[in-house]
């Protein structure tokens, strides 16, 4: 038989690798820990309606539909923020606000596979919910900003837009949502000219595609001047004008708690999702030309989902996406040394004892691999050093009737005899 | 809009549940590190061909299956034990044995919903590779072990058979594979009748029916009368008494590493899956029906999936299902106790500093959360205390002039004046 491979655009994470993302996985839960946010786990598989409910054409094409054996129309999630709006509106409608959800796990999209894109890959989500403050939306910045450094993340850089002023401009004008969205979309794709031909066609004035034309030209790093630029160039939009006021406020928050931070902004910026409504930011780290991950206010979501109108704001991390970015930053994990040690009895009936020695180091937190191979000493000392071994018990029989074993320490390449009773001291020592 | 629901057999875990369940994930997770086990993470998705291939009419028809937009025929998976097979069969294949390997995530079967049991389902599975000694066999029983008690779980119990016993004697008899497929299948559902019948129209002597009727019968908590009583029952068996022989070493070293274990030997117990070879066990509670998890020897598995002839023993885990026995157990959690702080400016115009202070506690690894609401002292104030909050940092325009905040304490009702350099250790003594 031929072997199996994972389906196209699926991947397996091997120790290594799955080492590295349980340890992203780590760092955003912790982080979220320390925001107060709390975790929720929500199915993988949801009704195709709650997801297509406003993902918007570009995702509702590319999700994993199909039938489930009671002919119910299911899929695979393509993002977290539906479930999560889903639990807002129904479980949680009674909770006090503001809420702080956490959510981690796989996410299904059907793209056409390329470096760093999976049709399976995972994210860290954070949702704040119930606040329309810019507090709310500098902490979802700034926690993705902690976990960027947590991570070890260098040179890494926010990409910032905020669609409330875009769309301020475009609904004085009284162009249609419908011709927004793909409005919106085009400009996602960097698309200005269709994007401002399509605006045209719903009715836009001619101050109106020259305040956007000169709008989606203004970029740079130096927020505040950026923000200056912009509040100029939207005059006349008094809606336009609040939400660059919106944006310098949740800059300052920023820039002054976060020293160094590195800002890129983008008046022009739309992000593929079709339900933000403020603030929009993108990370990048200069190795990867994906974003590691995004997020927005998105202040009309929730009452699509049944709920009460209800502000929002969140953000995804990419944790696939991270650990890419770390591999090729070739960062340095702070992990805890761990030791590991493997136990070897020289005799057949002494397996037993090695049974006991090993639970002793277990129950002492110790990782201990024993011997079960039924291999002759020198082999299973020889396999031991191939593996990542520090020490090896070696139970002789002599020894054992004196209460003592052989300790070979690996890494200094000697051995000595030690009581039993001295064996976790000598192996953490 | 109505609100939506998770669709049927699916659910959510709210945060305290969610709590629950990670805290499963970390010990089993843990468990897998101290007896050597690197994790692997596999896809959700894997090819309908990969998962049918060896996994028996009965989980096969339960699957769920469709066809992605590629028009691959494809399936969540119901099981880990197919897709580490697959990788054992390829990338692994060169790797020294024994390999020691863990996963851990979501499953799917469109099972009837019950108590305890949805069609999405958490497991933590271990497979042990390459070895074929009692050793490897007891460290599978050995870990499950841990695991139950390092849960906290009480009165757990393991049934315990081996389906190498009745598979010599079918064998022996020269009964096809298919119909001792059909005939573990009809006794893994306790119908021993129409499995005996079975067996009889597959060309069994009269012999065999007599042992194999005894044999069913055979069971009891003392593992070696039990045991002894089977290997008479298998006389004239050879490859049976061997089996016998085979569970009593396993038996053995379980028996004399973990005092107070408790067994239940069943002679005639076959689990659902085709692929065991020999020893096979399910851990059970009083308080649940159904297992919280079980395993086996499966040593003609990897062969089929491409791979090289290898013995191999494994056991999956029902985490939801622990933590409903936990929950009916009523288990108290070890937990780390954390403290969270809420931090709340006075004024509007001081939240630069309540972030400045929430990020300080987090560097400090305190869970911190800020005002984010706009809201007045009392109304913060209150909501903090509805919450889980052991303090609030309370931010004054005059304690701050002398580089100072208010820190409340809330178990204790009491507050006081703090230096902000003193502030952290405030809290944390």
């Amino acid at each position: 038989m031929p072997s199996f491979r994972p389906v196209r655009g699926m991947r397996d994470f091997l120790p290594e690798e799955a080492e590295l993302m349980k340890y992203i996985e780590e760092k955003a839960r912790r982080i979220a820990q320390l925001h107060g946010y709390r975790e929720i786990i929500t199915p993988v598989l949801e009704s195709y309606k709650l997801l297509a409910a406003k993902s918007g054409e570009e995702i509702r094409s590319r999700m994993y539909v199909f039938r489930d054996l009671g002919k119910r129309k299911v899929a695979l999630r393509p993002e977290f923020t539906a479930s999560v709006a889903r639990l807002v509106a129904d479980v949680f409608r009674t909770e006090p606000k503001p809420l702080r959800l956490f959510c981690l796990g796989s996410l299904y999209r059907y793209d056409e596979p390329q470096h760093g894109r999976y049709r399976e890959f995972w994210q860290s989500n954070y949702e704040l919910i119930g606040s329309n403050t810019p507090e709310a939306d500098a902490e979802i910045l700034m926690l993705t900003n902690k976990l960027m450094k947590d991570v070890g993340m260098e040179n890494f850089i926010f990409k910032i837009g905020h669609v409330g002023v875009l769309r301020s401009i475009l609904n004085q004008e009284g162009i249609p949502d419908e011709a927004q969205n793909k409005a919106m979309h085009l400009m996602d794709k960097k698309d200005y000219k269709n994007a401002l031909m399509l605006i045209k066609e719903g009715g836009a004035s001619q101050k109106c595609l020259d305040t956007l034309e000169g709008l989606v030209k203004i970029r740079g790093e130096e927020p505040f001047k950026v923000s200056r630029i912009m509040e100029k160039q939207v005059e006349g939009y008094e809606k336009a004008t609040d939400a660059t006021r919106n944006l310098d406020e949740i800059l300052e928050l920023v820039l002054q708690t976060e020293e160094g931070i590195n800002i890129n902004i983008e008046a022009g910026f739309a992000r593929g999702l079709e339900y933000y409504t403020g603030i929009i930011f993108e990370v990048y780290v200069p190795q990867l030309e994906i974003a590691l991950g995004g997020g927005g206010r998105y202040d009309k979501l929730i009452e699509l989902f049944g709920g009460e109108s209800t502000p929002a704001v969140g953000v995804a991390h990419g944790l696939d996406r991270i650990m890419l970015a770390m591999e090729e930053q070739k960062t340095a994990l702070k992990k805890k040394e761990e030791r590991m040690v493997a136990v070897i009895p020289i005799e057949d009936h002494l397996k037993r004892e090695a049974f006991r020695i090993s639970k002793m180091l277990r129950e002492a937190d110790i990782p201990a691999r024993v011997e079960i191979m039924g291999r002759k000493l020198t082999n299973a000392l020889q396999d031991a050093d191939k593996r990542k071994t520090d020490y090896a018990i070696i139970l002789g029989e002599r020894e054992l009737k004196d209460g003592s074993v052989v300790v070979r320490d690996f890494r200094k390449r000697r051995q000595k005899t030690v009581q039993i009773d001295n064996v976790i001291e000598e192996i953490r020592t």
